[in-house]
């Protein structure tokens, strides 16, 4: 079985750390498997190497940056292969160049365009054990590229696509992925499989065990996951296009995120186009929005508010304030103190009662919900901050501890 | 003027240092050159990468290690791009491979064997500062490789020697080359020039301001190098293959290696070939022995000394006592309590005097000589290790302050 294991920052933190993380590796490699391991950079390393960049340039180019933070996950590989080698096991650590890792341009936020696959390959056929560096790749002018947040996931991800590996191996601080989080939830269950689409609707509501872009990269080539702990060794939670639970349970879990503000705009003109002008105004300046409603006035306005991530919420309201005049509305509001609770399962839409067992849940509490948004696998509900761990708790018992 | 710089790790060993490196590039690049910067990793940043290593294994694999060690000078470049960044200067920071330094596969060892200068040029004629790290390369494999000791000062000169830069510049921590060490020899004296061959006969006698492997790659290629401070903005030492002073000056300095050892094999048999299977088992356990004497006994045997490195020493004195019995001789005994004092000069053999001023310097000390050896640039006495630098200072005096 070829199997594609991902470990990352706190997972090699330190020399006892790798040793774990070494032993982990060889236990599968002597199952007889042809293993290809991608790492991440150790702990802080990256904090500690933008440290030092800020120490001389406030804004320095991306390019040199991703010069800099790939050093990182190198160190990780090199360290690991010196750990395997210890133990007497074949090893050959390489970087996302080496290993065939081609981007696009973005530096700092690169795209992987493609694997070239023949020195993975080779080496494989070699009996090695592969340990690749996370995070990075080299674009079109053999400059090295980081990937942005998630980065080695990602490339845990799109190794495991081109070599069409059997398993792809999210190892990580938790066991796998929970009903909600464990702990703020004390009655949390660990799934043995989730959907990608419930993945994905979890991932972006806060829950970070994986990022959204690796969840998608993995839904796109059909690789399946596993989200398992590098601490602990048991059966983590597979990720997959259709788990065995989706008949089973309607719903697979509940995230809270609370880094999200909502913004209101008062008093908008209700004339066509209105609506298209703020949003627009909004969408332009690079900011995404998530839930909207309208809420209509007696007279001839509309309020309009919508949820942005926290650390937009300035910059909606100043390209809004630039624009007043063209869009015409009275003034904004800018509200931080609240939160999203999301639900979310495959099985939902197809099942009437989910959200007024939702709504029942919030009622019970007394607490107010301000926005509402569904999808096809997810409800969320905007509530007051301070209530947000009250409202996971209370919704996880509706149906989960019942 | 294309001009080549070359800065060690204590250069930039942190932020204020490497503005002040920064500062010094800026000034070159500003008056109209074209400049290539070869840096070294940070000052203690390769002792950290190899405790590291040693944490997890006492004896990785050099693959390993040149992988981990490479690191160390891609921080430095893309930190340095970032203070040049910041004083709104257009520059690119390449690793050995992107800026086309071929090695063999001769891992921590590595040799260049050529260097592809496409990209170099390329980003030359965008007008950019190009920054490249030092002491390593990439092999046919495309694994990452490192030069070994002294591998910045021979990235820089092999840069100089494939693009033909008009100036090959080796800032260092010393303000030059001096006729002895200016710690110990207070009336020192920094040389303007020096050729190829003297700068080779200092520098494998201890006086460490270049690797004798860069400066014979320098004499190879005609590369005129300049030995000048980071610290002081002064004119350095040029080295080169005819110096001016070469008729004024016969000789150009006096070095001292206290890192010697003497192995004395004693009554070795005197047959034909006795001392060539002394030298020869020496020889092939990878040890280089320097001087030789043999001294005639009566008993038909004869005593054999010469000098190695002191880390050799024991391993010298082992592969002997191993062949003792086919090489037939009675006793070792080794020496560490000794030092090699050498006098460089270029003019040194045309000029009969040069060799009995030095005997009337050690005369004048009471300083009894062991051991001699002359060469065409060269006289080295051994004498033991406590008296090294009053004969440094005694021999100083006889030819430089008269």
């Amino acid at each position: 079985m070829l199997i594609v294991q991902k470990f990352g920052g706190s997972s090699v933190a330190d020399a006892g750390r790798i040793r774990n993380v070494a032993a982990i590796i060889a236990e599968s490699y002597l199952e007889g498997h042809e293993m290809v391991v991608v790492l991440s950079a150790q702990g802080d390393t990256t904090d500690d190497l933008l440290e030092k960049a800020a120490e001389l340039n406030q804004a320095p180019s991306k390019r040199e940056l991703d010069m800099l933070l790939a050093t990182g996950e190198q160190q990780s590989i090199a360290l690991m292969a010196m750990a395997l080698e210890a133990m007497g096991l074949p090893v050959v650590s390489l970087t996302g160049w080496q290993a065939g890792v081609r981007t696009n341009t973005d530096y700092s936020a690169a795209r992987i365009n493609r694997v070239n696959t023949e020195r993975l390959r080779r080496e494989l056929d070699k009996k090695r054990i592969v340990l690749v560096a996370g995070f990075q790749g080299v674009n079109k002018f053999d400059d090295y590229t980081t990937l942005g947040r998630g980065g080695s996931d990602t490339t845990a991800v799109a190794l495991a696509a081109a070599l069409h590996a059997d398993k792809c191996q999210i190892f990580t601080d938790v066991q796998g992925v929970y009903t909600a989080d464990p702990r703020k939830v004390p009655g949390a269950k660990k799934l043995d499989e989730i959907t990608y689409d419930e993945m994905l609707e979890l991932a972006s509501m806060g829950a970070q065990v994986l990022m959204n872009r690796s969840v998608q990269l993995a839904k796109r080539y059909g690789v399946e996951l596993e989200v398992l702990s590098s601490l602990v060794r048991a059966p983590g939670t597979k990720v997959k296009e259709v788990s065995r639970s989706m008949e089973e349970m309607k719903i697979t879990g509940i995230a809270k995120d609370d880094n999200v503000a909502r913004v209101t705009v008062m008093q908008v003109a209700d004339r066509p186009g209105s609506a298209f002008r703020v949003l627009n105004a909004v969408a332009r300046a690079g900011i995404n929005v998530d839930m909207i409603i309208q809420a209509n006035g007696r007279d001839g306005t509309n309020d309009m508010s919508f949820v942005v991530a926290q650390a937009d919420a300035e910059a909606a309201e100043k390209v809004l304030r630039q624009r007043q005049p063209a869009i015409g509305f009275a003034d904004i509001s800018v509200d931080k103190d609240i939160a999203k609770v999301s639900v979310v399962g495959a099985g939902m839409m197809s099942s009437v009662g989910i959200a007024s067992l939702v709504f029942e849940a919030l009622n019970d509490e007394h607490i107010n919900i301000q926005m509402i948004n569904t999808s096809e696998v997810k409800i969320s509900c905007v509530i007051d901050a301070a209530s947000a761990d009250r409202a996971v708790a209370a919704i996880h018992r509706k149906f989960f501890e019942a």
